[in-house]
């Protein structure tokens, strides 16, 4: 395979009404893909592309029957009624920088296809810190979304994130300058250091409202406590070892556990 | 030379009886490439295509003779009556992720004109642990070709390998569902800290089931004598550092002795 | 996104008399951004071509008022009366060696298309010395203009700087003699570890004689005098430190605050 | 420049009686270069073409007059008489491993052209020690070339070197097979650790005698008496820290003085 592939599932020409698209690829505290994964899985919604590309890593993954996946993304689809959503999930980001480029142009076509007008990409925003915050902040691509997006309780900072957004989440909002889609990026707070599944509920939350859904969360909340067993542990054993190790060795021993 | 390029060593056609692929790349613990190399010597394959490739690295090998081979791949072909085989070997895999993924649509390409209907790729599964495992896990790209292993002594377990599968033999895997080939990966359990001709045994004992074709394992068995005697010695020196130095430290020194 | 992108702002034909480019892009102290973002600013120089590039890291930076900014280059203009000006900078270089070739030979055919027949590539030359030396040195694709710019003040020293000249700056210099323009590098000397608006004032006060234009630099000697504090602290330190450790070590924690 | 471009010098057809292709890039020791470089001093060679790349790093270097040079590659041929020369100099080798295989093959076309029918790539082996040793090790593209070479005093050992021959002296050969030349790389041994201008003295007194040329060695002799004097120092300073600091901590600092 020498080009990025699209294999489009479904013959049919798909029809949606007004469709918004969620974004959520690994990341950050894998924020945006556990929300993202959670969605698809609780609407069951519709698998309708496969993508794949010689700018991911050559890997499969190994199903629970052993059978394999060679690592892709994947968009679905939802009728929600009024509102229909359009859901890009999967394994892994680009591995090359000129990737990312041509994967992001690829999704933002695929969206216009499906008449997608606004797009939200998720992530997580990284604070360094154990402790949760229920906190989503954002930034977008007009002045209009960013007051419309602080009604529904996302914060604002100027400049921030300070060293900009890297990656799937910021580079959609940056091409979709080329297009006459609205874009948001929006980013629940996060360690930055294990997977979060706490701060995936703060950003489902507001998204739940901004898109008008709901859905179960109680896996979610049930993994979030797992994990908050896990930083209390962490926080503990951190405490003791003050004064004995540099804090940074034991947060870096923390780097994505989950 | 800008593109990668096949060189076709006859202007016959090959007829071959519904051959199956078996490919031994290097990788973890050269289990794959050991196997290969050993088949193609002991059957005397003819070798019928060479590949060449930008994505190989700029480097000859010098032979006995001080003559110089360019790193290559190469693909060998044997009449075994019913079922023929069709072996690919190599010095090297592709040292870029996009050179992966057009070498591993080569390969497929040059298997289906081949007429080859099934693949097995061969590799090893790194245990962390010196003492030799005799076993041999599997994955597939279909539920029955996983049954039909299983019957064949190859072990599955769910989601395993953790990581995926990685480089030429997952690859071809996961790339194989473009086609009408089954497809599985064979992994010899191995140490992955050297180059391990007792775990070649043991996986060309269940592939030799498989394909129903023995070979004398002879040369294999001396080098996995010699490889016993410095892995029992690299395991005293570890019994008698315990406590001294970190056990990864000396492991790490065994990286791919041999 | 999969080729280098030039958004034309403006349908109007760009008429600019005689003009030179002055270039400034991130690099070694940000001497040369920091010149080329001043004059921009004070002399309101209008934007006629963004330049966007799968070679520019997959980011977005963002606003104060939280919208984004995809990463790019920037060209300006300004109608100076005799000797007009064309302005190069931008967020960052290209992330690929060979992006680096396409995007300078992009803004040759750019400053060709312009009339530009004198290029500026402003820089910083690293001392790896903190205390500041007021002086530029230069490098240039012609005997004439290194003679030319030696009575400007600039200076020169045979095979120097002995690396060569690494990035847009060297290359526009090297791929200018495929075209007729006359080009020069000038960099302001700075230690190489810190943002430096003070080599920055240096720079722009021999360039102003050479282009014959007079920019208010109150804002540059504000940052400058910030950070002669930041630099006063910082050598006060290491003078207390000396015999403590390494000077190389408190040399490195200074690398680039800014 | 997106394309490696070839610029010829001259418009006249170059008519070469039965010429030689030499080739001296940087690697391991300079030696190759430093043998190339003074032959296309002392003969005064004439430039034909000049290579550049965007695989070449993004550079240029400074000149004695502090005009620039941007980074390439550059052909000279030298009438001899019977055998004619073809000599292939340069700053860099490729920064990319497919840019490897894409300028040896402009190389070897170019080297057709010019009615090329045998190749000499000259090089260093890296021997670890700082002793000179008089002694050039070869290996080439025909068993019958071996022969030749051994001969006249080059010596070839069964594999070696163990790990192959890496880069344009490596990649000239082995991508040779695709052309009617005969070639052979010939390695003056030398540290590994610094420019070598002894070993390129050995190298070249082999040399003179295959190709038939004598040439003034005494700017290569001064520079040897040079680089003895350091290397007699460094082998001082060794010796007093043996048993103070690791060997190899002291090799890695020598590594490319000169």
């Amino acid at each position: 395979m020498r080009e990025t592939t699209v294999v489009r599932l479904s013959e049919d020409e798909i029809q949606l009404n007004d469709p918004i698209l969620l974004v959520g690829l690994p990341g950050v505290g894998h924020v945006g893909k556990l929300v993202v994964d959670h969605l698809v899985e609780k609407l069951e919604a519709e698998k309708v592309f496969e993508i794949y590309s010689p700018h991911f890593p050559p890997q499969v993954m190994v199903n629970e029957d052993s059978t394999v996946k060679l690592v892709n993304n994947e968009m679905y689809i939802y009728s929600a009624g009024e509102t229909d959503l359009v859901l890009l999930g999967g394994d892994h980001q680009s591995t090359t920088t000129d990737g990312h480029y041509e994967l992001a142009g690829i999704y933002l076509k695929l969206a216009e296809e499906l008449g997608v007008s606004k797009i939200y990409t998720l992530g997580g925003y990284p604070t360094g810190k154990l402790e949760h915050i229920d906190e989503v902040m954002g930034a977008a691509n007009t002045p209009e979304l960013v007051e419309e997006l602080k009604e529904h309780g996302v914060t604002f900072k100027a400049n921030e994130p300070g060293g900009g957004i890297v990656g799937a989440s910021g580079l959609l909002l940056g091409l979709s300058k080329f297009t006459n889609m609205e874009a948001a990026c929006l980013m629940g707070l996060t360690s930055g250091y294990l997977v979060d599944p706490k701060s995936a509920q703060s950003l489902l939350a507001i998204l739940s409202k901004l898109i008008n859904i709901e859905v179960d969360v109680a896996e979610l909340e049930e993994r979030a406590k797992d994990m908050e067993k896990i930083v209390a542990n962490l926080m503990e054993a951190k405490q003791q070892q003050q004064g004995v190790l540099r804090d940074t060795a034991v947060e870096e021993d923390l780097r994505y556990i989950g």
